[in-house]
């Protein structure tokens, strides 16, 4: 298996774009990796989008996006890993680089939310769950979903409404420091427990909003990284698991089984000792769908015990 | 890269399986993959679903499947690549085994498109070139798309509408011999020129119909195969290009550029001659979608010269 390196990224400005379409939207964010990397469109041999998508007029994004960007002739497919569609698609470019059959792979994440109304959009993330099971006969929608996980997490630990606040206030923290996120401003602990429940425990901060954005990534060979850059990001290890998309057969409430699993496979490549992975570990990016999804992140990840997050 | 093999393959029944789940009916492909290749769920360490979807109920089907079939926790994507999906996932699935970061990975191919009534399936493909273009202002649908390229083709090279018809009698005599075909009785080319016009030249018999249907392919690492089979079918090469979704921007009409560019990827993966392809080839399946696309194929594949097929 040869070794893979991040080579350049880019984001879009994150938020409600109505002023773009989404090749627009997608170009912002491959614009800048390209420059990052010191490439052109020509180099990069195969392109991966990763898009749920539902919610948009363009249904089938990869060829759209890759003719306006000019990257068309390369190879194309769209992917999608419902919330870790983006890093499916960086999973299956490193692959990509890691076999020889490419040197130079670049991922492309986007959604353009904002393109259909709100119910039509909260109902489409319904469905994304088990559709068959749960939102037709229940009508569980997501933030039902993760309030189903933040009520078992409070149950079984004595969690309170105020612990999953704090991540509220911690990541608008990070967003105030963040020209591109789409809520930059700071808020407290009093102003998330004032807000309107969407789903019980779950508070308005306790969401994450409906949002337009893009991301892009471009991954390369040992030989081609030394080329590209000085300082090129190694990737050490990947995982990647699944769960039961029914909540009703799932073990347990308050983890996500498939994390723990991927987060193993990931430290087991990158020869990391998993009964103490933070010792390895500076910077983590967990999924923050909602504030619980973060603490049982946390928790599945080994960066604390069960019920310490 | 390491050398990959085929070692199972499964197909369901096609044709309108109201009387299955979309779930049902991907596990019997999955099911019969795994017979062949005398494997079980956890022998299978990675699943890719092939779903272009936008027709079902269930919109993320991956690890609906994945859960249905018993091959949960293992690490899984849905991939779209068009009317190419199935080849797309393929593709994937070989580069993952080829980097050795798995042995055994699954591609599974599903679409259930019977789940939306005819108008919803018309528009939803329609929208699939693009969207923006085509769909929205001009109403193109994609017998429409492919009618181009049918008039541009006999207008240069003088084929006539039998001549179409022709694949199609040859594709239907295929598919009275076997069981799992949606459509079993053969047809004459006077069949075909009496059916009624759905976008002319182009008439019923031209044309595939809504289907639903799945399909498995089970791929190995030579290590693997070895193990498994006394009769592993080796991938030589596989090739993957794209070309621009909006037809008003192609260079020809009687040809998919596209598909120029990947088969000249897999030949020199392959080490084939591309100039005398045929030499090299006992059996090709093409894309049949309507009977144009079919001859256009043969010519874009070198199998036949331009205007010859």
């Amino acid at each position: 298996m040869r070794n893979v390196a991040i080579v350049g990224t880019g984001h879009s400005k994150f938020g409600v774009r109505n002023d773009v379409s989404m090749s627009e939207l997608a170009w912002e964010a491959i614009k800048e990796a390209l420059d990052e990397a010191g490439l052109e469109q020509k180099d990069i041999e195969y392109f991966i989008v990763s898009n749920t998508g539902g919610w948009s007029s363009e249904p089938l994004p990869a060829v759209v996006i890759g003719e306006y960007s000019k990257l068309v002739p390369k190879g194309t497919v769209r992917v999608e890993a419902a919330c870790a569609s983006g890093s499916a698609a960086v999973k299956l470019a490193y692959d990509m680089v890691a076999s020889g059959h490419v040197d130079i792979a670049m991922a492309i994440g986007i959604e353009k939310m904002n393109e259909s109304p709100t119910p039509i959009v909260v109902e489409f993330i319904g469905r994304a769950g088990n559709y068959f099971w749960e939102f037709e006969n229940f009508g569980l929608t997501f933030p039902g979903y993760y309030a189903l996980h933040a009520t078992a997490y409070m149950s079984k630990y004595g969690a309170t409404e105020e612990d999953l606040c704090k991540v509220a206030v911690k990541n608008h923290y990070y967003g105030a420091r963040n020209p591109k996120a789409q809520f930059q401003r700071e808020i407290t602990v009093e102003k998330c427990m004032s807000s309107r429940y969407i789903a019980w425990p779950l508070k308005l901060y306790d969401c994450c909003p409906i949002t337009d954005g893009a991301a892009a990534v471009i991954l390369a060979s040992e030989e081609k990284a030394k080329e590209l850059t000085d300082s090129p990001i190694w990737i050490a290890g990947i995982g990647s698991a699944s769960g039961t998309s029914n909540m009703s057969k799932r073990g347990t409430f308050s983890s996500l089984e498939a994390a723990v699993v991927a987060a193993k496979m990931a430290y087991k490549e990158a020869k990391i000792n998993p009964d103490n992975p933070v010792k390895y570990i500076d910077v983590a990016n967990v999924h923050d769908c909602f504030t619980i999804a973060e603490l049982m992140a946390y928790e599945d990840l080994g960066f604390a015990k069960r019920g310490e997050a």
